[in-house]
């Protein structure tokens, strides 16, 4: 394999990227795209929980018991998902194409797929582009495959960290595409993330799994979630640090940077909230546990019509108590107090009348919106966007 | 009382009407109304399962232990909703104001209240147009509630049904009003049915539930659900038919007419949701369990995704398979048909290619999706319309 001389110095050593156009679902854009590690990588994954599974998800869950692989194709345009024996036959082929190409064990390959769901792939023109796909590794970008991977998505998302572990600096990197079917547990998209660190597969495991928790499985776009979620990492040990493993003093660097890329990352796929104008973090405080807290966060951030409330700049907070109110959560209405910014809106359930400033909070591009139960002590936060007509035309015309 | 003749072909014997302007968002509709039975009735009520209740609501559910009432005042523009002890008071004043005009114990005396929640009621203006109310008594027609107590509702909503009970005939006719906020358990909405027919508590109480379980609790517009959903029934017994109670023979007719009401009033307020051009049963089929089918058909009918690829006439079943798949129900996605009308686009997971004769389906004003699981024998129907830009436009707008 050759060396990616051009992205050496950002992304981590020893990945290598390409990008076609195959005309998945229409030509004009980019739409098949390879990572590839040039030594076998620590791999972890996690997966929608939708009980209706894409072809390649059901593939991939099966395929990351190992724990390890090499290189993962993905393309936009057709989610090979809800596509019977006929699907499962095609997502097994891209990664044959891609290990008979590369050499690679057959299950050293991951596949991802995400557009239009109930359409057969069309895998002549995938079969075709293979060749290219192969040819273009090292001279493609990571920047490359994030576009290629996008659908409703109006920019790509790339977040790169770098650590020291030890006298080695090693880098991470992550992409990952949103835009519509956003809700927790866990966000419509896929995410790719590479690093050369070196880092056991148990350390792996679960720092994916915080970080995850803590940004994808926290922001919400429309309350849909898909049947094709996917995050993966691949870690191929080629900055040469000394093994990371739970117990490791540099494990709490190296979750640290991974959780603060999938924030990061997850923050991007709300801005890009399909004909989102605004990004707005729901804090739910002093709740009396964990599940009510991030039940009523929920309910708030999934509410249409405090989400139109929202692109409206409208400081409508009885929405926000009657969302409480049907959350299931344990509140007093008399108890609770909401704030937009620093502006409290509702004390002890009743308005203080602070509407204008309160409206001039909703009219920032980004804000935070509180409410405190004052009954117990759990906190939860989730990031939504507003509901816009945009969102509307987008998903109308989606297939059109 | 004045005897109110204008309407006493139409409308159950012995109910009086009235409706004034009382400018409670602002001027230029009548906003306030009355419905007064010339004799005590015997009632029954069902209301919002929010934890969050509107004033009027919590004193309605206490007023109701008692069965009986003659008299309902009932205002839009405010919902007295999250209002404190404040609003408390004011919905005990509405009740009063009219008890002293009518010379009625105050219990009889029923308040219900739509619009914005969180700002206090206008008491001046409204206790300045209670005389005019109660001198229009007699005058106005139930047309004149059922208009008055709009929000952003485009149309009255009213449905008459009469019935033989014996050889009197009965008439029963209800009002609604609807439009955004309406989820299950139960549709945002206020309903009153006044009949003239004689009917023993339990009967009342008993028809009302499952006629309510049918149709109000089976219907979504947003997925929300407001701080102020209320039902309540009057009977008077002015028909002069011999009591119907639970073992009557006239029972059934009743359940039927009363069923035959809710049911239409729940489809014209799917057909007036905010912005909506179609109105769309979603049928589950053959579920594992009533709870199951139930699960499915609400996750269906309150998906975005779903509801937008309605609006652009987009026979996107991979949808309605991912919503089935994250609804927690219990499916075989092998197993799984849907069809749109009578056209089967999916067969066993698969489509079909029929999409062409779908999206002919789709073009109609009212249609049927049915969702056959094939793994049980539980169904469940929700009605459900489309999502548009204007349901958007409506709710950014709404306090403005």
């Amino acid at each position: 394999m050759k060396k990616n001389d051009r992205t050496k110095a950002k992304t981590p050593k020893g990945f290598l990227f390409s990008a076609v156009e195959a005309a998945i679902k229409k030509p004009g854009r980019k739409d098949l795209a390879l990572i590839c590690s040039e030594k076998e990588a620590v791999m972890s994954g996690m997966f929608t929980t939708n009980t209706v599974k894409a072809a390649p998800v059901k593939l991939d869950m099966k395929r990351i018991k190992a724990g390890k692989g090499q290189a993962i194709i993905v393309n936009s345009g057709n989610a090979n998902a809800c596509s019977g024996k006929q699907g499962a036959k095609d997502a097994a082929e891209m990664t044959g194409l891609i290990a008979g190409g590369l050499k690679l064990d057959q299950g050293a390959v991951y596949v991802c797929s995400t557009g239009v769901i109930g359409t057969p792939m069309p895998m002549d023109r995938i079969r075709g582009k293979v060749p290219e796909l192969l040819r273009g590794l090292g001279t493609g970008t990571i920047h490359d495959v994030a576009a290629a991977i996008m659908t409703t998505d109006t920019f790509s998302k790339v977040v790169t960290k770098k650590i020291k572990v030890g006298n080695k600096t090693g880098t991470i990197t992550g992409i990952c595409k949103g835009a519509g079917m956003i809700c927790p547990h866990m966000a419509t998209m896929l995410c790719f993330i590479v690093t050369d660190l070196k880092v056991a597969k148990t350390a792996l495991d679960k720092a994916l799994r915080g970080a995850v928790e803590n940004s994808f499985n926290r922001i919400t776009i429309d309350g849909d979630m898909s049947t094709n979620d996917t995050v993966l990492i691949m870690a191929n040990g080629m900055a040469g640090n000394e093994v990371i493993r739970e117990s490791s003093g540099a494990f709490k660097t190296f979750v640290s940077a991974l959780s603060g890329i999938t924030h990061e990352l997850s923050r991007l796929i709300v801005m890009d909230g399909e004909g989102a104008t605004k990004i707005v973090e729901i804090e739910v405080k002093n709740a009396w546990n964990k599940l009510d807290a991030e039940k009523a966060a929920s309910a708030i951030a999934n509410s249409l019509l405090v989400k139109t409330a929202l692109y409206g700049n409208d400081a409508n907070w009885g929405r926000i108590m009657a969302a409480l109110g049907y959350s299931g959560t344990a509140i007093r209405e008399d108890k609770t107090d909401i704030s937009f910014g620093k502006v409290k809106l509702v004390k002890n359930g009743i308005a203080t009348g602070k509407d204008k400033e309160a409206t001039a909070v909703l009219k920032k591009k980004e804000l935070r919106i509180t409410v405190d139960l004052h009954i117990g002590k759990a906190s939860s936060k989730v990031l939504t966007c507003d509901l816009t007509e945009a969102y509307v035309r987008i998903n109308a015309e989606y297939r059109t």
